[in-house]
């Protein structure tokens, strides 16, 4: 059901002919009426024509639908692109018989090819004819490029429901305001846009800046969440019992679609978990934890299944992160790999430490010291596959 | 010749059996007397027990010898690392009849692995027994690792002569104070160690800092530059003519071996240059040129000699430098790629732009404004090859 699980919202998706495998390439979501809206965009210097057009639309907080495509990037085409956004953007406006102002639009495919306008433009009133409060899955489908599976989450929190699907296989590692990572959480819970805000960022933002797949921030990445308010009632208020627990839905949702793109990664065969612990900051624990995640000698010996303690100790310690390295510790699942940058003589690289790293997911723990700063890296491995997809893909 | 081109030095490499290929694995480097000498050493927060024996000995501006064992990286053991550098130095000074304090250990290898100190100590009199002033080629080959070419360099500066080489293939990205890139400069103009050491930070430290062949800063890295002074006359001057002509040289040199090494990366089929120019500073023009030669999109993408405008611009756009997105030009060799973030809708990816992809070195030029900031990354590319040494290596 996705993103059409709570109520007030229906959606489609369908083959437009953008994509020459001819797999569905344009997707609708839309609000039964103008609701609540925040989103959460790339940092990328580049951001994509959708996305600024979206990050424009959706300041005041609210919207009214979102048109995805999945052919093309819609990104460095210049002023070009700021036009086709806006004129289709416009057609699904025309059809819905809503306000320009109020439509958004997301995208993800190749960057600087040409646009297939007239594709899509001939595709909204079949889309929008599509609508369905059981479409939900057709959008899940039409908003993928080379995701092997969709991605979906739903929530229930009280009497309110949480809808989300998402997508990202490559060129993920998102930094939000995200990658070509694409998600879209919806909710019939009646929130005011600044509380939806609130929730995007603190909820949705630390959770999905925790995934790289390939340390490739995208022109493309967006989040959004859109709430209709169509379970009725009162506004929920900010910092109470019932934000905090939909906060927390956002959340685990958030992270249950982060486990499935990294699981599903270009060319993954699995999911590297990086918790760091004992940082002075945060932000010390973040560079540490992605630091590990984005080395490709730690990727391609995960891809091997090497327990290879050097390649741990060289990531941490060349992370650029302040600590002190005699207090450091470094665990692959229960294993200890490393106590002050030194390998326990004991350490059997070809034992349990070997078995850990044949885990579809691969625990890899980094306690730098005694300090409060934490974070949580989300990566996966990189294996003959992953070169294959990404030299073969065709300009 | 490489390192025993100028005068006043010997050399040896041997098969001391460390390896199990049965490859040359230990090499001894001596000066005819002690030596002025200089070091740059990895940044990484877990050095190897060698670089903290021979920077802690360098600091006083002098060595006798270098023994270099390219078996293991005796990184990640702790005290026992750091006694083993001790013992293996020591019973190099006892064979010269030298103070242990002048004597420097560099290693590349397996961190964390066994260290057969008895095979080091065992082979050290046949290897000082050996030394001579034509080692310089056993000298270079006996250092390598998973290198498939030893990599020289020599010049001439007047009456002067310095000779290099250098190893390094993998886990390099020399952030000096370098990976496991080991380069060991000689010569044998009159230098006092203070001139010495302004070269080393002068001209070399640039150049090797340009290299990164996977992002990957190693525990090993180290340049030294010893000068015999056996060409005599008086100390060369700093600042002088005759000292600006060996800067050069020295400059020219640690290019020639970075492009070498380059060319050389494990799997790599070509080598990445990337020219930022226009920055606001040096700094971010670096930010930039390392981002892209980082980018594993971009190095993929390469392998398959794809000229992706798209991963350019991502790779630009997501480096987190600053710079006005609107200014910015991208060129493959001459070929136009990105205008302020948009792709020229002439770019043909399938002709000229495609054959710049095929060549052994791409450039890729970045112009990011008119300040006065630049720098160039070397890198190359990301291959099948590359994932298969790095994920069946073994532990």
């Amino acid at each position: 059901m996705s993103v059409t699980f709570p109520k007030g919202f229906r959606a489609a998706g369908m083959t437009a002919g953008l994509k020459p495998s001819g797999r569905p390439d344009l997707a609708l979501l839309v609000a039964d009426e103008v609701c609540a809206a925040a989103g959460l965009f790339t940092t990328n210097s580049y951001p994509a024509a959708p996305v600024k057009l979206s990050r424009e639309r959706i300041a005041e907080g609210h919207a009214r639908a979102v048109l995805v495509n999945s052919g093309d990037a819609n990104a460095g085409r210049g002023s070009d692109g700021d036009l086709d956004a806006r004129i289709t953007t416009s057609e699904v406006a025309r059809a819905l018989g809503e306000q320009d102002a109020r439509v958004l639009a997301c995208s993800t495919g190749m960057i600087g090819g040409g646009f297939n306008i007239g594709s899509i433009t001939a595709g909204i009133p079949g889309l929008v004819n599509g609508l369905s409060a059981d479409g939900g899955a057709a959008f899940a489908e039409a908003i993928c490029t080379t995701d092997t599976v969709i991605k979906e989450a739903m929530s229930e929190v009280g009497p309110y429901r949480i809808g989300a699907c998402g997508k990202g296989a490559a060129m993920v590692e998102p930094k939000l305001a995200l990658a070509t990572m694409l998600v879209f959480f919806t909710t019939d819970a009646p929130l005011e846009p600044s509380t939806l805000r609130a929730l995007a960022e603190t909820s949705l933002k630390p959770a999905f800046e925790q995934l790289t797949i390939d340390g490739c921030t995208s022109t493309n990445d967006t989040v959004l969440l859109l709430a209709s308010g169509a379970a009725e009632g009162e506004p929920v208020p900010e910092g109470s019992p019932v934000a905090r627990d939909l906060a927390s839905a956002l959340r685990d949702m958030a992270d249950s679609l982060v486990r499935q793109m990294a699981a599903d990664a270009e060319g993954g065969t699995k999911v590297l978990v990086i918790d760091v612990e004992g940082a002075g900051t945060d932000r010390d624990a973040t560079t540490v934890a992605k630091a590990v995640a984005n080395s490709v000698l730690v990727k391609t010996a995960a891809f091997g299944a090497d327990p290879n303690p050097g390649r741990l100790v060289q990531a941490v310690g060349a992370s650029g992160a302040g600590f002190d390295p005699a207090t450091t510790r470094i665990t692959l699942g229960e294993i200890l790999v490393s106590d002050g940058g030194r390998v326990p003589p004991e350490y059997d690289a070809g034992g349990a430490a070997h078995l850990v790293m044949k885990e579809d997911e691969v625990l890899i723990g980094v306690r730098l010291g005694d300090g409060p700063g934490r974070a949580r890296a989300i990566g996966c491995d990189l294996s003959y596959e992953y070169v294959k997809i990404n030299a073969e893909y065709t300009t």
